[in-house]
């Protein structure tokens, strides 16, 4: 399989990589805070008027990343663009890993690699909606980070973004969750 | 593949598993502290009178995971027995993931499953050789570290773990080392 390092051949319309199964690269960011000594992660719902998953749950700030352009470089960007997080706090945020997938639908086959980031943001900070992918953001308690995992509400890769958030941070325990070791696995598939 | 949850069908000796290629669990720690307000993580040496890998890096504490044993319970028991970890410090130890991996040698095939835990030690602490399987400690800078994963001294598996520590705490940048997501995806292989 071609890695991200490999010097590119050519460079395509992004909608049009499903239909070739050519691996995609994008960058998440988990942004967390704390209130009351609790720890919480910002959500953002997508808008409606979005062609996939519109009105479903999503990472605080997230996007593919372009011909030319970095891995940071594409997520301090989303981030101004998506939330309104300002490029010096946004150039904190820190890289922890990727998660890897393939998935398929009527469109053709997507295998995909995230680059994932973390940003602990001010207990004042709030996003706002910014270029209007994002209809609204929401400040949930990890507790509720779970449940709409669970719940189906989340983009599923989004979902998985946030479920490595709770593992690397240890809020699942492998003595409580009989499939830690399969979760792990599952978000670092690579094929 | 059988899950770390299944029940049990029957038990046997760990020296007898690669004779199957049945997957062994184990535990491993990143013990890591602050010393000028850098980072630095504490590794093991092994002793030379260690059947496997003897004189080479090791992590803090590490082991495989026995019959009736838990996983944070195993992990607490290494501590102490290896590095004479007190168990109220241990127990702080956060789990953050796994590795899984497969390798084979002329003893048979060893696909692992290693839960991984990071644990901030106080400043003042320093590990003690305790049960004789560590000939003594070091406490390395993370460039440090790195080096000692590229030379080739770590024991594989530990290597590994380590690895992982530092893209988890950003120490690798996605910008910067070519074959980031290879890396994460190699720390993760479920066959």
């Amino acid at each position: 399989m071609p890695r991200f390092c490999d010097p590119p051949l050519f460079s395509m319309e992004r909608a049009a990589t499903a239909l070739l199964g050519v691996r995609c690269y994008g960058t998440h960011l988990n942004g967390y805070t704390w209130r009351r000594g609790r720890p919480c992660m910002w959500l953002g719902r997508r808008a409606l008027t979005k062609p996939t998953y519109p009105g479903q749950l999503d990472n605080l700030a997230a996007g593919g990343i372009a011909v030319g352009l970095g891995v940071t470089e594409t997520l301090v960007k989303e981030c101004q663009e998506e939330a309104c997080i300002p490029p010096a706090l946004a150039a904190q945020a820190r890289p922890v890993g990727t998660i890897s997938y393939t998935y398929e639908d009527h469109r053709g086959i997507f295998p995909e690699c995230q680059f994932v980031f973390d940003l602990e943001l001010p207990e004042e900070f709030e996003p706002h909606v910014g270029d209007g992918e994002m209809q609204e953001f929401y400040l949930l308690g990890l507790d509720e980070v779970k449940d709409a995992i669970a719940s189906g509400d989340f983009k599923p890769n989004c979902a998985l973004v946030a479920l490595d958030f709770l593992i690397r941070h240890g809020h699942l325990q492998p003595d409580h969750e009989p499939h830690y070791a399969e979760l792990v696995e599952g978000l670092h598939r690579s094929r």
